[in-house]
């Protein structure tokens, strides 16, 4: 945990717990949680002790509460509803209701490409089309800090054991609000009037258990063992002054996907054991969030409060900068897969340099036997 | 509805209303529905009107349920406490935690192969080693007669408009009990003890949406626009004398797939716009409930009270027994895929011709434009 993630800039909701008391909602503030459920300056909107009344509430109530949590903040004497992080049990943010996963970096879609399938184009046709999804299994998602086991599977014919080839995959994401129901597509324009707010995810990936079982319908076991979520949901209201042009897309997208929005100048860090092994941005990923839930409600799909919406990898233009072991290693070639007692820890922030730092927190998870 | 669907040795539990009222939990005999909500002979399992707390209580207490109940209809005045179905809506049995779709026929999968890439084997080299699935979005699952939109989406490069290939799939699915959390593989010899019972499922498909997004990561909006289940639940104990052997698996399946369990001897039939246009039966399935949930959970993966895995669509070995049109129609070259308008309707029953018939009422669904 970095203080310096959370000024009174960022203002991130959890929910958490002090010595097997009962869960609250807050804010975190420093190297503190602002108590919600008991400053009570909301209306009754965190008396249940979670942020669903919040999230269901939509985006003018969200812009409420932010500017009134600032005011509070700034005037008031928070010393009794201050409670200090380390003595604190974080959980998930909300119950995650249906969880989607993207496919949105260029960059990780033609390493992976030309890594697994060395003798084709590298991007399948429809890529630069449609922002490629699928949907993960939101039942599986845990918060930071929650050991992952190394998952058994048919790692081949006949073969089967503990994966050889357990990978993170370094995402961000992002949490809708009260949703639509079925048969009502939104607009690009309209879409990020419906994020809550964003965390950090980590897609851990089965590699070889992945690549057996894939063809012809997509990714199963080799994911749905865990995903790993950051505890702090950053609202995109923190991010506005790091709201950057996404970069071009080629050929032009389809009407339903424009305008694309904006990107985020977000960096990103994912360390193994405390070392760094790679360093990108949110900013380098092709299909923008606005895109993507515009694609993901285009047939009329529904999407209610706490669906989590991940951008798959985020990899850079450069080596240093790839999002997961298959593309650092080269799938094993260059290097290692995760071992039993690594842990493999997420960060992100923007800003900084003299500017307000709005940072994620933690996204992290210790592989176990 | 047909109320020979429902004898005294079905007993399929359920969620209605009755002009506007509240939800009440209720179980389909005859063309009644005997309200368990006003019963309350089962303790305060159903006080709440809905299933959870049953569903949540695990087998044994499925078991001791059903008994009582069969035991209460046998000998008691029910006259205050049976609904017409006539005046009852029904609505979802339980929230539908998680949606995995598997894709367990071999005819379906060789067909479906044989159609869409008939320059390659049929079946991936994967398929007879594990029952492949893939998750599905279960915010869109629908209840029977709720009416389905045309989905919009990709129908190819830069071609986006209303599907031209709306298809139907004529599928079983099983919705799990308790559940069991992270790190704990159900046994193949354990499965069948976390089934509460079973489903008709249509997992309406738009097939160019489906072709042209699928590589590499799956189906997506080709399938989320919506998924309809059939309103009761019907559980497995009634379909104990229905119980028969799987068709035989080579290779043999490796351990964590074994024994194979039963499959059940269920006709299925789907009928367009009141035209039966195929006749199945789910012992044609080659992987059983018991491999898929092994399967399933054999990385780690949790489940819990209401998830809901489907089985694929139900084909057999004869043309009449396709339970697509995909299949059906050649992929539209013999036949049309439908139109608007057009409702499909799935039936299935096992039993009948002087044993009690143990019906699945009806799962279907209109298209819309």
């Amino acid at each position: 945990m970095n203080p310096a993630d959370f000024p009174v800039q960022n203002l991130p909701y959890g929910v958490f717990s002090v010595a097997g008391g009962p869960r609250h909602a807050g804010v975190a503030l420093g190297d503190r949680i602002l108590d919600l459920t008991t400053l009570g300056v909301c209306g009754g909107l965190f008396a249940s002790g979670n942020l669903e009344s919040l999230i269901a509430a939509g985006p003018e109530v969200w812009s409420e509460t932010r500017h009134l949590l600032t005011e509070t903040i700034e005037g008031g004497d928070l010393h009794d509803h201050l409670v200090p992080m380390t003595e604190a049990v974080l959980h998930l943010p909300c119950p995650i209701g249906n969880y989607v996963d993207f496919f949105s970096s260029l960059e990780h879609a033609a390493n992976t490409g030309r890594i697994l399938r060395p003798d084709t184009e590298p991007l399948t046709p429809n890529w630069r089309r449609l922002p490629i999804g699928y949907h993960g299994r939101a039942r599986s998602i845990v918060i930071d800090g929650v050991p992952v086991r190394r998952p058994h599977g048919q790692r081949g014919p006949g073969d089967f054991g503990p994966t050889r080839r357990l990978d993170f995959e370094l995402e961000v994401g992002f949490i809708t609000g009260p949703g639509l129901s079925l048969g009502t597509p939104v607009t690009a324009s309209a879409a990020e009037s419906h994020i809550f707010g964003l965390v950090l995810v980590n897609d851990w990936s089965a590699r070889d258990i992945q690549a057996w079982e894939a063809k012809p319908l997509g990714p199963f076991l080799g994911k749905s063992f865990a995903t790993t979520i950051s505890p702090w949901v950053v609202p995109l209201a923190a991010l506005a002054p790091h709201r950057v042009d996404p970069p071009p897309q080629h050929p032009p997208p389809l009407p339903y996907l424009t305008p694309a929005g904006k990107s985020i100048d977000l960096h990103l860090e994912a360390a193994i054991n405390g070392t760094v092994v790679t360093r990108t941005n949110y900013r380098h990923l092709y299909w923008t969030m606005s895109q993507q839930l515009a694609h993901a409600t285009s047939n009329g799909a529904n999407f209610g409060p706490g669906d989590l919406f991940a951008s798959g990898t985020v990899s850079g233009p450069t080596p240093d900068s790839r999002g997961c072991l298959l593309e650092i290693t080269e799938n094993g070639q260059t290097g290692e897969y995760l071992r039993d007692g690594d842990t493999v820890t997420l960060t992100a922030w923007a800003g900084g340099d003299g500017q307000p730092r709005i940072g994620f927190g933690t996204c992290s998870g210790t592989v176990v036997a």
